[in-house]
C-alpha cells in the first residue's frame, strides 16, 4: 500500500519533470528529438549525477525501462496538448512540489544508507532533485532558474535536513519520509503563494 | 581484414569529429588550447557519457593514448589548412556520416554486451554517436545543432534499432554491423539530399 | 611539516577557486543559493570530472566535508565583502595560481599511481586544475574564459609535463613536487606581467 502511494508520486514526478522539459525546449523551437532529450534529462539527470557522485554504476535508469517509457508517452503527450499545458498550470505544479519532494528523500536515503556524513547526504538530496532542470537549462543555453530566483533548492535543503536529523533520532523511515517530503512541499508552496525569495544581496541600482 | 577496415573507419570518425570541433571552435575565435579541447570533446565526448552511464572505468580514451595523439595531429592539420576545409566539405559530410554509424554500432554493441535491455541499447549507441557534437555545441554555448534541425540522432536511433533486431534474430556481429551501419550511412545521407527534417511541431507563426 | 605546508596550500587553493566562483556569480545577479553553487562546482569540479573519468568512486569531495564547510565559509565571507574583492586582486591571483600548480600536481600522480601514459597524466592534471573553472563558466553560459585567451591551461600542461619527466628519472616525489608546481607558478605568472597569449591563428580583420 505505502509501496503502490510511493510508485503514483514516482510516477507524477517523472511525468512532471517531463513536462517541464516540454515547455523549456517548445521555447526554443527544438525538433521533437530535441524535446524528447530535454525531457528525459530532466527527468533522470538529477538521480543519474548522484548516482555518477556515489559510484553507483550502471546508473538507475540504465536498469528501469519503465521510466525510459513513461518519459517517452509523457512526452509525446505534452506535445500534443501543449497549448493545453496552461489550463493545468496548477497541477503542474503540484506534480513538480511532489516530485522534488521525493527526489531529495530518495537523495538523502540513499547517501545515509552508504554511510556518508548529513551534509554530503542532504546536498545529494538536493542534487537528486534540483540537477536535472539545470541540466535541462544548461542544454537549452539559459542561466539554470533555480540559481536566481526561485525558493526551490532551499526547499530540498530544509526538507533533506530534517529527514537527516529525524533519522539520526531513529525515526521509521516512512514516518520520516511523510514529515520530511510535507515539509519540502509546505516550504516550496509557501514560497509560491507568498512570492519570497532567499533575501538578495544587490543593491536595488544593480539590478537595473 | 575485417579488423583492419574498422580500424580504418574509426580512424576516419575520429579525424572527422576533431574537425567539426576546430569548425565549431575557429567560429568561437578560441585560442589553439581552446580549440584542442572542442576538438577532443568532440571525438571522445559520447564514447565518454556512454562508458560513465554503464559504469565501464575507466572510461575508454584514458587508456588508449593513440586516440589522444590522433585528435592531436588532426587538430593541428585543421587549423593550418582551415581555410582550404570549405572544398573538402563533401568529404567531412562522409568521414562525419561514416563515423557517426560506426559509434552507434560500438555504442549499441556495448549494451547489448552486458544485457542491457534493447531500448536502452539504442539509447547508448545514439548517445556514443551524438553527445560528443552536444558537448562541443554547449562548450561553445550554443543551443545543440542536432536539438535542433538535423536528421542526423534519427538517423542512429533507426540504425541502432535494426541492429538491436537482427541480434535478436541471431544474425552474425560483422554481417549486422555493415547492415545497421549502411542504414544510418542511407537515412542520413538521403536526410541531407532531400532536406529532411522531423516534422515539425510549430505553427509557420511561431518561427518568426 | 611537509604535510601541513600542503595542507594550507590546499586550503588556499580552494577558497581562491570559490572566490573566483562567487565573483562570477555575482556578475550574473545570482542569488545566494546560486552563488554557492557556482563557488563549490568551481572549487570541486576539475576533481569530481578526474574522479569519474579514471573511475574513483565515491568522488572525492563526498567522503570529505571538510572542504564542503570551508566552500561554505568562503563564499559566505567573500558575498560579505565583496566589494572590497578588487582591493585583494593581487592576493587572489596569487592563491589562485598556487591552487592550479597544487591540482595539477595531484591530479598527474594520480594518474602515475594507477599506470596511465604520460600524456593522460599531463591532461588528468590539466583537468584538475582547469575543469572546475570550464563548469563554472558553462553553468553561468558563457564561453569558458580559458578556452579564448590565458596562457593558463597551458602553465598546467607545462607544469604536468615536467612532474611526469622528473618522475621517469626517478626524482623524490616531494622535490619533484616543489619543482614542477613552481614552473607552473612562474609560466602563468611572467605570462600575466608580460600579457603573453597562445599565439593567435586569426587575422587582425578576423577578430573584429
Amino acid at each position: 500500500m505505502e509501496s503502490l502511494a510511493a510508485d503514483i508520486i514516482d510516477i507524477l514526478g517523472t511525468i512532471s519533470f517531463a513536462i517541464s522539459g516540454v515547455i523549456t525546449a517548445t521555447k526554443k523551437r527544438m525538433d521533437i528529438f530535441g524535446i524528447l532529450i530535454i525531457a528525459t534529462v530532466t527527468s533522470v539527470g538529477g538521480g543519474t549525477l548522484r548516482d555518477l557522485l556515489i559510484g553507483k554504476s550502471p546508473v538507475t535508469w540504465i536498469l528501469n525501462t519503465s521510466f525510459v517509457y513513461l518519459i517517452f508517452i509523457a512526452t509525446v503527450v505534452a506535445i500534443i496538448f501543449r497549448k493545453q499545458l496552461r489550463y493545468v498550470r496548477k497541477s503542474l505544479f503540484l506534480f513538480d512540489t511532489i516530485g522534488i519532494a521525493l527526489y531529495t528523500i530518495t537523495g538523502v536515503q540513499m547517501g545515509l544508507l552508504i554511510g556518508l556524513a548529513p551534509v554530503i547526504c542532504i546536498a545529494l538530496g538536493t542534487i537528486t532533485a534540483c540537477f536535472g532542470g539545470v541540466l535541462r537549462d544548461i542544454l537549452c543555453t539559459e542561466i539554470p532558474v533555480i540559481f536566481r530566483k526561485e525558493i526551490y533548492a532551499s526547499a530540498c535543503i530544509v526538507g533533506g535536513g530534517m529527514f537527516v536529523l529525524l533519522d539520526h533520532f531513529g525515526v521509521n523511515t516512512v514516518i520520516n519520509s511523510v514529515i520530511s517530503g510535507s515539509l519540502v512541499i509546505v516550504v516550496r508552496t509557501l514560497a509560491v503563494i507568498f512570492k519570497l525569495q532567499l533575501p538578495s544581496i544587490y543593491k536595488k541600482e544593480e539590478l537595473v
